[in-house]
């Protein structure tokens, strides 16, 4: 029998991913490879993307000029490292007292936050597709735990981007410090304290060798999502097919990194507690000031960038209906649970 | 010039999926169509797959029967109404007092869940996809709150599948009534007080009308996961690449579900209480004697059904350290969310 007519035969198409994570972190750093094999395995071979760690390249913190430009198809990144180009970006990753990973998840999925993101990436010619999340991170490690407001003046903290605007308002120095060199400045004392993610990758940077208490939670990182950012023209290159492939491969990859942060978490943490590590609440006076200060920023940003506002005045008024109900029969099972002798 | 060799061209696959839902339900049983949309995207329309409400087909509780003997490629449906084959499928869905929806999540992605189960259903010649997560549910409708364990006793109450055996052991008299009847038991007073899903599905159903006061959490659901059973044959004589699309397509629909609940869910529960509907939680000493009665129960089967205790002692452990970790910095940061003025 002769092969059958083939109405959507694919080109083979060969694409480059700039992640802006360091290979060692399986968790991060694992949601490209996740998304780059399910392509290749849903198209026979026939569409590959070749993960590249940060730095490979091009920085890690170059990616969105990397897929704006076109020297590279696609990224693996947190929208919030680029709020420095507009303050909307961390409306798509974690802003301090946003949404925990599942509400982020609803918003973009089933609330208007997709479609409000989308608009305003393409300005940065564009697209992007959740892409992981790391759930509620922890706060920090610190030389000596903050046991009032009075702990935060004059810290030298470590803290990823847009946070560092609200440490500041408390009277604390934050420190743009890339990962591969906390370390050193946390054992030197060059700095106070440092935040990374979580357990399972902060035990792998040896944190918890140099700076004992370990503070929860990071106010400014309750559900933090990854995106894949793709470029406008090489997505619209994409027959359907590939398009909905990109779609299910990045959405495999979403759920995916959560997963395997909730499962690898729990060992990591007892390792640590284990050997020495000494967890602490953030006290209540941090907590509302902190909560206040967050507040009156983003009226502040409301007031003088309308994209913020536009994106902003939706994804508050999501976060408040989720928290309403999140706090009757989620918070209820879940605090009933983490009680008993399991 | 010449058309491409195909190597991996693949011959056009019609199948029918088996849902255990009605059409109304457009969150459960959307689930489906979601599904069966995307594989058609992903293969421009060669792999479809017709979409069938519970009853259409077969009876909605017969599908596994259905997907066993090969009537049906698929099925769509919760495990837990199986339990009576084994009350091994009900750890593939919801206990009580079992997992929140991403720790169910993350133990089939990344713990050993989905292999362990997989094992099991291959006895019914079928293999599982998770395809979606309803989220911790509420603890259903009654005509009279429940204000202590006194109240329990020969209460009528319609509870899905498994977890009637607790309800028994609290001197309960469980119920097993379909969706479409409960109505007019609750409003005639056949029954006592009813449980479906939450606020989104349960007001479409109606039942604030008839029976006011709505009991949380749903103890018995913290995160129920309904699956896609698929022939094992069936899937066998797919290719890799469809193999591919299926799972995919499956983590697709997994995470749609459970974002459109959390979407949903506020608005109805706002509506419901502004038309009279009374929350109340379920009193400590029920909780803390149906939590007794449920561990009770699981040494009992262990001690009986190797299958279950194969899969409980994994599950078990996996919760335990699940709720050790969850306690610290996710539900930390929920309950100061939960307490703001947003």
């Amino acid at each position: 029998a002769s092969a059958p007519a083939v109405v959507h035969a694919q080109s083979t198409i060969r694409w480059r991913l700039a992640s802006s994570f360091p290979k060692s972190l399986d968790t991060i750093y694992g949601g490209a490879d996740v998304f780059s094999k399910k392509v290749s395995e849903m198209t026979g071979g026939k569409f590959t993307i070749s993960v590249h760690a940060g730095g490979e390249l091009m920085p890690a913190f170059g990616v969105v000029d990397g897929v704006q430009n076109g020297t590279v198809e696609m990224a693996h990144t947190v929208p919030y490292y680029f709020f420095g180009k507009d303050e909307t970006f961390a409306l798509g990753a974690a802003i301090p007292f946003g949404m925990n990973s599942r509400q982020m998840t609803a918003w973009m999925y089933e609330g208007n936050g997709l479609k409000l993101m989308r608009e305003f990436y393409a300005k940065y010619s564009m697209i992007n597709f959740p892409g992981g999340n790391t759930g509620a991170q922890m706060g920090g490690w610190y030389r000596k735990p903050i046991k009032s407001m009075a702990d935060m003046k004059g810290l030298k903290f470590r803290v990823g981007g847009f946070a560092g605007k609200v440490v500041e308002r408390l009277g604390g120095v934050p420190q743009n410090i890339p990962g591969g060199e906390i370390y050193q400045a946390l054992e030197k004392g060059t700095i106070d304290a440092a935040e990374w993610i979580g357990p399972y990758d902060d035990q792998k940077l040896g944190f918890n060798k140099v700076a004992p208490n370990y503070a929860y939670p990071a106010w400014w990182e309750g559900g933090p999502q990854i995106d894949f950012f793709i470029n406008q023209k090489a997505y619209d290159a994409l027959s359907a097919e590939y398009k909905a492939i990109v779609e299910c491969a990045a959405a495999a990859a979403h759920s995916s990194m959560q997963a395997k942060y909730d499962a690898k978490n729990p060992l990591a943490l007892k390792q640590l507690v284990a050997g020495g590590t000494k967890l602490f609440p953030f006290p209540k006076d941090v907590m509302d000031a902190a909560f206040k200060e967050s507040m009156a920023l983003y009226s502040e940003i409301s007031a003088k960038n309308p994209n913020w506002k536009k994106v902003y005045d939706d994804f508050s008024k999501f976060r408040a209906d989720q928290n309403l109900w999140f706090k009757f029969t989620e918070a209820k099972f879940d605090s009933f649970m983490q009680s008993q002798k399991l």
